[in-house]
């Protein structure tokens, strides 16, 4: 009797799936082990947008895998501190984070092409890229000494240039301004003689206010308003020249996603997927309501910078992409990986979104 | 013993999942259950981008579900033609169909802002509509009485306005000119005094090669190339004004839908946004080097449609969407939607994604 119980046991733990079966084939998978993640950002928690995008990547990964993953969002602070997330996640604290690869510089330089890159590609072009032109390759390359699988986890399109507590009419006025940007275009600032300064989101309205900055950038109506920078900031400049089509990314632990059944992976990567475009439709439906707020209840004065200084921060970021591909062997296959699809970008959308652009409007 | 016996049983079905748990839950879905469905497409099977997308859809949900759900994708007129994709998937013949909203015009008319307005929203815009605009939840009114259950499944960007074998130099030589645009792109067509004909993908190239159509729009370089129009038509006319950002359709019968527990509905939900995202990062990559192969090995003659042709057909478009407005009360409330939020995106994208476009150029 023994026997016939061990062996109904068998068929039975063997037909609700076990640990060693192929996790490719329905219902071998063991559907009991549910796996407890961590995940810690960069945002404060909640914030619009940018702090959204993880909690909707926790639910997404919690209702495809029937609870078999469950995520635990932290926002900055809360677990570690914001710029704290990458070595967080390489080192297992916690298992995954989002947040942006441009506040990575100190550990790679090349990290910076990873968000966005100034004149570079816009949202649209950098999913192309990541996706179809060999861009997350390159990316996964420069992660993995960090024991890191990066993901694109949102996009913000295109950003506004910034706050300014000081006109720019020339690059004169460029000088000795003390601006929070970060990554590549605050290395084009720093060229063009102002001070370029790194300061987390949550920092950045009492420092404006205060006068420890000059001017900053955020990321656009949507997410400005939100912290109010109206309120402590003059003027609002266009156009983003130096975050075109910023890509957040969601970035895993290496041994957490390799210790997954292949269906969790899967399920990871399709979130991720998910989320990343989910974020660009949030900022494209909601960009504009905010600057109408921003215009017609705050009063905010909205300002092109000028022809010239436009084509001057553009001579000037050439250098400073031209500079960074020397830095190291993988920043120069990086540099030309992106050069090459920016000028595809650039000949194919001259003729069907900017063109579009244009004919749509009444002339 | 019996009991003992029953007692083991009972603990170790329920510690693996039965079928009347909350299938939220980890463990309690029936794992052993397999969903066979089938995909129907309007594409030829494995056309690029548009072919590949319901491929990329069925390996995704099966490698999410760990094979719970297996799609087997039909190409066009492989288990249906392709113009009856919609019916067989309203009535089961098949649980899931790709295809494009504005061929089932005459199911409905407003079926035609689903793909894409003349002068309406791009890629990027669409999806904030549908996701963040309203935009989706009128689709899946509007499909209710089908049963059917649409999600957005990719987008092909700007398209081009297609092959002529007419040069088109003023609105007298779009009158009597037969050309190959479906939904209200059209409309528009017939009302310049052209006569708009709907043929499936397959079907063109001969249709242009014997003459029975003068143009044809079919996406953009990358398919069209695929096709090998320029080996038939004179003309390669931009900018696509007919269709901006068209979106394609996953469709689901909405019983076939409502069978899967949760996590298989999460699941088939997040491969749709994964997928949509997926083709417009292809389209992204793939069209500049496709136009760079037409005009350089095939010697294409690329032109742009005349602004005062632009300028008409404009005119003529905000009459064809004032008047399907008016032919259902559902249509008003959809046109409306679509042109508030045209308005914004316009106003916003004025001094975001289109200055940053006549930013990036050397002036």
């Amino acid at each position: 009797m023994r026997v016939v119980i061990m062996v109904l046991l068998s068929l039975i733990l063997a037909s609700c799936g076990g640990k060693d079966g192929d996790p490719a084939t329905a219902g071998t998978v063991d559907m009991q082990k549910i796996y407890k993640w961590k995940l810690v950002t960069t945002w404060p928690k909640n914030y619009p947008g940018l702090g959204t995008a993880p909690e909707n990547f926790a639910k997404k990964v919690e209702a495809m895998s029937g609870g078999r993953i469950q995520i635990k969002v932290f926002g900055a602070g809360q677990l570690v501190p914001a710029f704290e997330v990458f070595d967080a996640v390489s080192q297992g604290t916690a298992e995954i984070g989002h947040g942006a690869a441009y506040y990575w510089t100190g550990k790679s330089k090349a990290t910076g092409f990873f968000t966005s890159v100034p004149f570079g590609l816009n949202a649209q072009e950098m999913n192309g890229w990541l996706h179809y032109g060999g861009g997350l390759e390159l990316w996964r390359e420069l992660y993995s000494p960090f024991n890191l699988i990066p993901f694109a986890g949102g996009s913000t399109g295109v950003q506004m240039a910034g706050w300014f507590n000081r006109e720019i009419n020339s690059m004169e006025d460029i000088k000795g301004l003390k601006m929070r940007i970060p990554g590549l275009g605050g290395d084009v600032i720093t060229r063009a003689g102002g001070v370029s300064v790194t300061i987390p989101g949550g920092e950045l309205y009492t420092s404006m206010q205060t006068g420890v900055i000059d001017a900053t950038e955020w990321v656009g109506p949507y997410n400005d308003l939100a912290f109010g920078f109206h309120q402590v900031a003059k003027y609002y400049y266009y156009p983003g020249w130096h975050e075109p089509g910023s890509i957040l990314e969601l970035i895993v632990n290496k041994n957490a996603y390799t210790s997954l059944p292949a269906d969790l992976q899967a399920i990871v990567e399709g979130a991720a997927r998910a989320v990343n475009q989910d974020m660009l439709d949030e900022y494209t439906a909601r960009n504009n309501s905010a600057l109408v707020e921003l215009v017609e209840t705050h009063s905010v004065d909205v300002r092109k910078l000028p022809d010239d200084v436009i084509a001057e921060l553009r001579r000037l970021s050439a250098e400073v992409l031209d500079e960074l591909g020397q830095d190291s062997e993988i920043s120069g296959r990086i540099a030309e990986s992106v050069k090459a699809f920016k000028k595809q970008a650039m000949e194919y959308h001259a003729i069907s979104e900017e063109a579009y652009y244009k004919a749509r409007k009444e002339q």
